[in-house]
């Protein structure tokens, strides 16, 4: 069995926004017990990572060290046409994932206790995100 | 088909063990010839990551730059409360894999002669890790 | 329904090469419309990325922040025996892709408008890479 929807998620600009909900209604609608569920982001500017969902001091400090090995505005750049957060947007994005593949049990997506999926916008500015989810299973 | 099974990893503190054989094992089980294996470690502090399975300074070197790039205790971080080793194990974790999918073919991994699948712990504590093996296949 | 082939690259060197068509046509001869293309490189010294497809400068500009972040020749390293560039290869394989699967949507990938599958060649030397590649879907 496969299931295949798109979730679209506006941003406000850089940062995280938890999608763990979103994806786990798919799931639930793909109606299958045990399988994976591949989440992929459309974009090379935005990414998706699986991070602690307690303490959201834990995303602060993740955008703090990715601020400063990636810093926007770096002279290393070339590539500075749509902006001074845009090439460092692209790095980020080959450094975190583009795709996640999370494991469905119990019809549901088998995330440990203190896991959550989060969409990382890279760029400043706010944007319409794409992510397709697809649920392989039985 | 689908085969799915939870794999425990007992680990000593910071560092990579292989855990390639268990999951072939797995894959055995699974009785399937082509398709795909999905690993995923259910924690926001270990990793998975396919690297060298032939001279272990490769896996010493990695965390020797991985240590440097990511410093234990560093004041960059406002989330200590847990340890100077525990903010450095979300970014690691952030840039290194919690899932990981690889082709199964003739029921077994196939992994390149010189490709080990390996946990990687990122506290320096001793931890007890969860990995969840889905395969899926025909 | 399964489909599973090889494609085989040959690198001139550290770079990104391009395999969006080849593995497009891997999809294709798959003959199914949804699911998902996992394509796993069977090395530790290079990578597979999915980034911006139109302006090659960006691919330059990673290369340049990668070459930066991980340089060649290291005094870090201890594993030095194969070259200058082979530690450096296994740590930028490590954040990077080993495996990266794509939704397949209508029989193709469905990949953002910008975005581009390539496989990264982290070695300085010419080498033959290998790359599986498994279609699963309905």
């Amino acid at each position: 069995m496969i299931h295949q929807e798109e979730l679209r998620v506006p941003t406000p600009g850089r940062g995280t926004q938890e999608v763990t909900a979103d994806v786990e209604g798919i799931v639930a609608r793909a109606g299958l017990q045990t399988g994976t569920c591949n989440a992929f982001v459309l974009h090379t500017s935005a990414s998706l990572v699986v991070t602690e969902n307690a303490d959201p001091t834990v995303r602060k400090d993740l955008e703090s060290w990715l601020a400063r090995a990636v810093p926007d505005g770096d002279r290393l750049f070339r590539h500075t046409a749509e902006g001074p957060d845009d090439m460092p947007a692209h790095v980020r994005s080959a450094l975190l994932e583009t795709s996640v593949t999370i494991p469905v049990t119990d019809g549901r997506l088998a995330l440990g206790t203190w896991q959550g999926l989060y969409l990382y916008e890279h760029r400043t500015a706010p944007h319409g995100r794409r992510i397709v989810v697809t649920v392989v299973g039985a």
